[in-house]
């Protein structure tokens, strides 16, 4: 299994920002635009996410609504797969599933195309976000994948907040990899 | 100049979706999702862009939230460069500068970091973004990347809806690419 040497580390967790009080007091928000626009730690956390997933005979790369769209249509080109975008809430113009998580304070709801993974049943799917907290959403999409027929292999995360128990929780779903854990 | 071939051409517009009525009465929308979950429109479409913008010197692709992510961070990561997002109001965590502009009713407003594009001035950054319409998302984000002190080299869409005069508005403020023009 490919791992991020420590080098590879430093040069990504070093791009990422961190934004105090945003989006409310007290929170510590990780600023992923600035690994992004860093041409050098942006091309390290790609090569290691193709590294790593092109031994995992993958068919789609499922990113999530909206910072999941940047790093998995980047991989899905560089394994020369297809991308599939799961959604907020009425953003999908064809036959979709949905499906409802909890939020802090109420609830909210995600969709993907019920066509989205091709008309053969068990397709393999790696869904990828940028940070998992509490899992609601992570949880949610790989629901969804599995639901349209499809196979969630594994849920790919930039940044995975292990303070909080949404890694522990995902894992009873499916495989759960993080590149970069705070704590 | 690199130009779509017209085998290109077809694989591209034949994957690309009608669906009728949405998001309301009367508007016929274009899906994407089936070109970018067909492996290889999307490696034909992405190959292209990469043999296009190759010669264009550029430093910075940005794309505008949210499915000009998609096709922004796979060209980003292609080139080699950095990928800045251009976001719906109120989702970048760091200093913006933001610009509005007029919907069909009423005014949305977008925004990019005030540092996006480094501290050198006169960056070369291409906008992207899946359709142009009316042009006004667009003609806002290269008001703002030029606001940065970065220069916007092109704007570039997969599709381009030719009978509104987006297309013909945004020629007065940068170079324009639409890929498939729908008339």
């Amino acid at each position: 299994m490919v791992t991020l040497s420590d080098t590879q580390r430093k040069i990504i967790e070093d791009s990422i920002r961190d934004i105090k009080d945003f989006p409310k007091p007290g929170i510590v928000f990780k600023d992923i635009t600035t690994l992004l626009n860093n041409k050098e730690a942006y091309g390290v956390l790609m090569n290691h996410l193709y590294e790593r997933y092109k031994e995992y005979d993958l068919d789609y790369i499922a990113g999530i609504d909206a910072r999941g769209f940047i790093f998995g249509a980047a991989l899905a080109q560089m394994l020369g797969l297809g991308f599939v975008p799961i959604r907020k809430q009425g953003k999908l113009p064809y036959t979709t599933i949905s499906e409802k998580y909890a939020l802090e304070y109420g609830v909210d709801e995600i969709e993907v195309h019920i066509d989205a993974f091709g008309e053969k049943k068990g397709a393999r799917v790696l869904v990828i976000d940028d940070l998992i907290a509490t899992g609601g959403t992570a949880n949610a999409a790989a629901t969804l994948v599995n639901q349209t027929g499809a196979e969630c292999v594994e849920c790919c995360f930039v940044i995975g907040l292990t303070f909080l128990d949404g890694i522990e929780k995902l894992k009873e779903k499916t495989k759960v990899y993080s590149l970069i854990e705070v704590n």
